[in-house]
């Protein structure tokens, strides 16, 4: 499975016209799905108002996301406002030809302005398959919090697809660079890690996207200050001896079958 | 607090003289407290009919170690053979002046090679206090599951000490420079993590000893082939900001709260 990951530059409007450009670009490169980062659109730092009034019209932009994945063959997540339950979330979205959407809510929310902006979600994602991978979904404060993967690799996930939105920092830099790779690893997955570079009205961004390997390796990262596209191919069959290596999962079922 | 951790040459001999050494030139250095590798007496590498009579004779060695940390005012944390409830178990072992021993028993056993020699620990590292801190144990592979940190910090943990005996190769380095790191960071706890290097006659060992910060900054790492002494001062009031910037015990509270 070939994955296009869209390192975007908060400083550009970004619409639909422009995610169509960027599935027709992973098309060329020969990827199976492009992932792209938190609330994609309407943009990260749009303020509360605007993610309200992007959220009210989900069905629309998904149904026309939809459309595009359908006329590119590219399969897309990416972050999005939705209401669900009536209420405002910071969802990841997933669509692939031929297949409902899938989404997920995101549960650890981060600072005021997001606890101001949306309602947490309660629920595990659930597992969508492409191209032979079991894929979960996560957004970006998430992912820090080790239980979150370890649930989805639990449940059989294969690649973890988190969009994010890093704001610049020391502590950015060591979750991009460390702690993503270590989610990887501790867990035996591909993590793809899809971030905002640059800066928009309310927030610069950290960059580093990153797609990290079950052995911990990034196969691909992105730098700081400049977009990117960056591609990797995915095949879990190549990571079998680091598994058995370090196989933390089987280790934890041992112990709780002794227990 | 003043740690002293000590990367051992697992091909040279060591003994009570050799730690008494150690212990007093840790005390020269203004530590409080001396760290060394997993099975530092009788060695990782000696073979599992050696490392039963090494665990059987624990209690005298238990007592020959805590006569020098009286005599040096050092406390020290270091891996021993032990036998408990019958079984003999890879321990790690706390010792202060005037204090009784605490110990841990490690629960991952790790490979073959362990599991001929030791019975897996059941329980949960009791909590020790020195010098305002409060300290958790793990030996080696343990650390390498977020679950066993995310106890130890939840119960209170500032700092948890690994004696470790880290295979060489491309896994051991991730975990050294990246995996050690992350579960400090995503704890908000310091951790010290004790390797070997050089080789016994059974492995070779990867060096790259690290006392990580609550921030996930090495204060410290060893080399990957030299014998070493880490010194680092610990100080948890130092790190309130990056506690609070990236507060995940606190979110976790928060959450199961409201479920």
């Amino acid at each position: 499975m070939r994955l296009a990951l869209f390192q975007l530059d908060a400083g550009k409007p970004l619409g639909l016209p422009e995610v169509g450009d960027m599935l027709a670009s992973a098309r060329a490169a020969g990827a199976d799905l492009a992932h792209m980062p938190e609330l994609a659109l309407p943009g990260y730092g749009a303020g509360a108002a605007t993610l309200r009034a992007s959220a009210e019209q989900a069905p629309d932009t998904i149904a026309r996301l939809a459309e595009l994945v359908a006329r590119t063959g590219v399969a897309l997540a990416l972050g999005l406002p939705v209401v669900e339950d009536g209420q405002v979330r910071n969802a990841a979205v997933f669509l692939q030809p031929g297949k409902a959407p899938a989404s997920y809510a995101k549960r650890f929310l981060y600072g005021d302005y997001e606890r101001d902006a949306f309602s947490p979600g309660e629920a595990v994602s659930p597992l969508v398959e492409l191209a032979g991978l079991r894929i979960g979904l996560l957004v970006c404060f998430d992912v820090e919090f080790p239980e979150t993967v370890r649930e989805l690799a639990t449940a059989g996930a294969d690649l973890v697809l988190v969009p994010t939105a890093l704001p610049f920092g020391d502590g950015a830099r060591f979750i991009a660079r460390s702690l993503v790779p270590t989610r990887a690893f501790e867990n035996g997955v591909f993590v793809s890690y899809a971030d905002w570079c640059g800066s928009d009205a309310a927030f610069r961004y950290q960059g580093l996207s990153v797609i990290a390997a079950p052995d911990g390796r990034a196969l691909a990262q992105a730098g700081e200050a400049e977009p990117d596209m960056l591609l990797a191919d995915l095949d879990p069959a190549g990571f079998e001896a680091t598994r058995a290596a370090n196989d933390y999962l089987g280790e934890l079922r041992a112990r709780s079958g002794r227990r």
